[in-house]
Parts: C-alpha cells; sequence; structure tokens
C-alpha cells in the first residue's frame, strides 16, 4: 500500500514565471496518474522526474484552460518519445473532439492508441476499476461541467502470522490463500482457529480525493466520508467571499468545512488566485475550522507511506 | 526607425525545463508583433517584460504544436487581463475552428473581438500594410502547411538640412512637407534647387524575415532580398542531413545558404534539435558559409536601432 502525491501545479487563471496551474501525479498502489494538465505541465513533469512512460490514465476536472490547456501538447510529446502504450483520458464530454481536431491540423496521430472516456453524469460514478485502485468521479459545481476524483486503493490480503501458523504444523503452505482472504482454519480435530490468530490485518486501504475547481458543496461529503488526504481548492479568502458565488469557487475556510464534514485526515488547499501574494494566509484560514491543513505548492510532495501522512519536502 | 527581436523560445518539438518552443517577440516602427506561440510563450512573456497589452497582431507560421499549443492560453489570459482591443490572428486555415472550439467547451468567450486572417495561399501574399510596416508571407515547404513572414518597415520621409533650407529666405515652413516627401524646390528667380541639397535621406528602412520551419528552398530567396535580419531554422547539422527530407527541416549549413544568397545582413539560427547538447556547433558550421551568424538564444535581443546589429545580450 502506498500513496504519493506530487504537486506540479496549484495556482489558478493565467501561467506566471512561478506559478503553474493546476496538475498533480499521484502514485497509488503502482498505478500512475495525472490529474488535470494545465499550460506547461509537461515542463513540470520533467522540473520534478515525473517519468512520461509511467502515465497511463488521465484525468481532466473540467476544460478551463488552467487545468486543461496543457494536455495536447503532453499527448503530442509521448508521440515524439514513441510511445507505444494506450492511454486512457477521462474529462468532461468534448475533450475528444478538441483533441482529435488538433491531432488533424497538426498532422500528427498519435502511434499510441487514446483511450477517451467522456463524462456526462451528474452523479458520482465508478470510472476506473482494477486489483489494486478504484476511480469515482465527485460531481461538482462550478461554471462549466467539472468533476472531482476519488481514488481508492483496494483492500490487500490480510498477511499471514508465520510464528502463529508454525504452531500448527498440520497448517501447508497451499492453505495460506484462504487465511489471508481472511477464512478460519478447521483442525483436523475439528476445532477452528479464527483467522485473526493466523494473520494480521492488512495496511489500512488509504484514499485521495481531488476537488477542483467547486463552490462550497456539502453534498459531496457522503462521497468522500474519512478519505485520508482531500486536496481542496480555496481561491479565494474570506474578504473574498463574494466572489465565490459568481466565479463558482471556494474560500479557505469553505474547504476546511469540507474536510472537517468529511472527517479528512489532512487537507491540502491550492488553486490560489493571484489576488493574493503570501499564500500562508490560505492556512492560517483554514486552520480556524479544520486543523491538519498543508499548502500545496509545485515541488511538494505527500506521502501516505507511513502513518500519519508526512510531508517529504 | 526600429527594429528590436526578442527571442522567447527557440527549441523543436517538446518543451523542456530550459528549452523552449518556438516563439519571438518583435518591435518594429513602434508595431508590436508575437511570432509563433509555442507551449509555455506566455510565461516566457512574462519572464521577459514582454507587454501583454502592447500585442495586437499574432503570426503563426504552422499548426504543429510547438509553434502554436501556447496561442489558446495566451487568448484566454488576454481575457482574463480584460482585453478589449481587437487581436488579430495570422495563420493557416483551421485556426479558427480550433481555437473557437476551446472558447466553447470552456465557456470563455472574449469580451474582446479577435480577427482570424486564415492563410491558404502558396505564394507570397502581403497579409498586412499601415503607415509604419508591411508584412509578407514566405511560403515554406514543411510537412504541414507552413508561412515564414517578412516584416519591413516603411521608408520615412527625408529628414529637412535646416543649416540649408536657412540659407533660402523664400522657403517656408508650409514648403516643407514637398521637401520632406523629396520634391525639389524652384527658387521665385526660377532656379531649382535639387531635393538633396535640401534634405537627407531617411535612416534605410529594416526588415525582418522568419523562416521556420522548412526544407532547404532557395526559391524564397527573392522575396526576401537584401534582407537586414534573417531568422532561418537550423533543426539538424549536417551530420542529420538525411533526415531534412523525412522532417522537411533544414541543417544550419542549408541556412546560413539562403542568408548568402539572400545578401542577408545577418543570421540568426534556431528551433535546434534536441538531438544537440551543445548548441555551438550550430553557429560554426554555418559560418562555413556565410559569416555574419548568432545563435537564438531564449532571452537574448537583437536590436537594429543602431548599424551594424547590436547584440544587447
Amino acid at each position: 500500500m502506498s500513496l504519493k502525491l506530487t504537486i506540479l501545479g496549484c495556482h489558478s487563471a493565467t501561467p506566471r514565471v512561478n506559478a503553474h496551474p493546476t496538475a498533480q501525479y499521484l502514485e497509488i498502489n503502482n498505478r500512475h496518474f495525472l490529474i488535470d494538465c494545465g499550460e506547461g505541465t509537461q515542463r513540470q513533469m520533467r522540473k520534478y522526474k515525473v517519468g512520461f512512460s509511467k502515465i497511463n490514465h488521465i484525468f481532466i476536472s473540467h476544460l478551463h484552460g488552467d487545468h486543461f490547456f496543457g494536455l495536447i501538447g503532453l499527448i503530442a510529446t509521448f508521440g515524439i518519445l514513441n510511445r507505444e502504450k494506450e492511454l486512457h483520458i477521462y474529462g468532461p464530454k468534448g475533450i475528444k473532439e478538441v483533441t482529435v481536431l488538433q491531432l488533424k491540423l497538426s498532422k500528427s496521430w498519435t502511434k499510441y492508441p487514446i483511450r477517451f472516456h467522456e463524462l456526462e453524469s451528474k452523479e458520482s460514478e465508478l470510472i476506473f476499476e482494477d486489483d489494486k485502485v478504484s476511480v469515482r468521479t465527485i460531481p461538482l459545481d462550478h461554471r462549466v461541467y467539472t468533476n472531482g476524483f476519488l481514488f481508492t486503493e483496494k483492500a490487500q490480503p490480510r498477511k499471514l502470522n508465520i510464528d502463529a501458523i508454525r504452531q500448527y504444523n498440520e497448517i501447508d503452505i497451499c492453505d495460506y490463500q484462504n487465511l489471508k482472504s481472511g477464512k478460519d482454519y478447521r483442525l483436523e480435530n475439528g476445532e477452528i482457529l479464527p483467522n485473526e490468530a493466523l494473520t494480521f490485518p492488512p495496511p489500512p486501504a488509504k484514499s485521495y480525493a481531488f476537488c477542483s475547481d467547486t463552490t462550497y458543496k456539502p453534498d459531496i461529503v457522503p462521497i468522500i466520508k474519512d478519505v485520508d488526504l482531500l486536496y481542496h481548492e480555496a481561491t479565494f479568502l474570506k474578504d473574498r467571499e463574494h466572489l465565490c458565488e459568481k466565479t463558482k469557487h471556494s474560500t479557505a475556510e469553505q474547504a476546511a468545512r469540507i474536510a472537517a464534514q468529511a472527517n479528512a485526515n489532512k487537507l491540502i488547499v491550492g488553486h490560489y488566485s493571484s489576488r493574493y501574494n503570501d499564500i500562508t494566509a490560505f492556512k492560517k484560514e483554514a486552520q480556524e475550522v479544520f486543523e491538519c491543513v498543508e499548502l500545496a505548492e509545485a515541488g511538494k510532495q505527500y506521502s501516505l507511506n507511513s502513518y500519519p501522512i508526512e510531508v517529504l519536502n
């Protein structure tokens, strides 16, 4: 079980020299996901040593430029790097049309297949699942159709308690799979050994919720309940809360209220408006409601390998 | 008369941390033009202090990503910056469709007007003209429809030789316009004063030719004959000349041959392939054919205010 999040960009609206639009790289149970892809994301990936060939799934929350304009460049670069593996792109309806049009105009058809998974539902839906990870949408409320994404590790098998098992000669290696799956063991004398006596519980399955961009939307709380790590946009501070309704964004305090209601373990805020020069005020405001807050910054990594969450840099 | 060129990016293919795709900012006779707009151009514009509000005309050579993928982000940023002035975009047919589609999908219609000037001709044509500057296309030969651009200052009026004029009391201020336009002066005694006796020639009109991307194409020479400053792509060195036919690019030597045939004053080469770590070899190769060669580098400026050309940094 492992979960590591790398922030590639976390500012809103226009790219600036040291303020990059939204993009995140998530490593979860040996799956490697890119979340949003603002202009310049591929440059940020190179800067922070994200392996291009590892990415097979890209999740785009919405089609505003600061979350999306870097996608076509990344797709083209994959082609230049002679990618052959299939690439899956999850995003709002329209993402296929605009990507294909740009490839057509540049006569740069990729040699690798691209599978588009266009999203239209207003309900949370399962959009990816394998034996390691599942991904659900988190319907958000923004000026255009927008989804957040909930990434959840699959529960792993129980761990064998070898010392306990060795006390019973009759337990054979071919019984181990049943034990890992949680089954009790019946001895030849008929006695039932409860599974807990022979195994340890697996490390808890971890989860990460990405919520950007959105107004304050408490009805997402049941979807992200008890999430380990929550990224929630905080474009404004309370001083500009009046802008939230028009722009469909949130304040740091509102992000913290969602984290508190969801019983999240830790909150990361980002998507800061360029109106603010000092982002530390976002942490301070959020901490008035929810203690465990981190500020997203490009290059910052959050790991869930150890418990509690470790900020790597 | 003034001409200043700022290189914003000059590498081919994929953006890297310190290798930015093609974009140039040209100031010519108080007109401010952006030429090509690879991903990340707006960040480079901020880095090198290019005023966003000064740009009213953008020229796109072709629709490959490394010359074009930064355009939509710049258009969006102009909107965020509350631009009201009309923006003119010159580029291959299709540029309007893809731009409009992206604005539609993001529901981010600009409040300022955008005028698209879609190019289809395979002949050189005049695409911009006012009292200060004219711009012609330079048809190039690349994998997709591509134009270079020739920017030429309009000839300015002759300068009055006040000391000479003052020797003739009968020459009045209301005659000055005729003198500036080159007319001779008839004295009351019937004598003809040749214009050259009363005026100085204006500073020579300067010109800049941008040629990227293209194979070696000598038939552009008549279009750019006697150009002051020539940018010509040099993706490869001679060691990889065999790649030029397939990729439709040029070597540094070929760029220099065009400069020599065109009797250019100075050649700038750029659009280096990422295969080369040391770009100084491009200058060396070109100088075997043409003496006056500069290497394009992001942030480098070339000024024609003084004569000969001055490299500012």
